[in-house]
């Protein structure tokens, strides 16, 4: 019982990993110091492990995976337009 | 099978999710636009992550979650360092 508690709140917490850096960079404009080499690969490994969660029928994987998705790829658009 | 081979390429990939912005940052000597949260949060999370492995006697979410939070310790130590 208790693990499985641990695994959600993990998990949710894992889902809004990148936010706090989406935050900054919109907030800042500024995204020079910002990888993104990290972010593409982030994304791409997203699709890696939705499709994995799709294979298992695991809506935890998936979902988890596709807010990180959305917020790497948010992250990418907001390194090309900030990257001064 | 299949499925298998993709989830330990999945988390092999997630194990190395931020090592390009360790190695940027370690370079550029530069850490402004870094989000010092985001890898609070990130390591913090690997904790509950290896604390939910060792429950589940489960080495690959033990080994991947050691491997990001070893790295996201390094880039919270490269904030301070470089956060000019």
């Amino acid at each position: 019982m208790f693990v499985d508690v641990l695994g959600s709140v993990a998990g949710a917490i894992t889902a809004f990993t990148f936010l706090p850096q989406v935050i900054k960079t919109w907030k800042e404009k500024s995204a020079k110091d910002i990888s993104l080499s990290m972010f593409m690969i982030a994304a791409s490994n997203n699709i890696l492990w939705i499709v994995y969660g799709i294979l298992k029928s695991d809506w935890v994987i998936i979902l988890t995976n596709a807010a990180v998705f959305s917020m790497a790829v948010t992250m990418i658009v907001l390194k090309f337009r900030y990257n001064k």
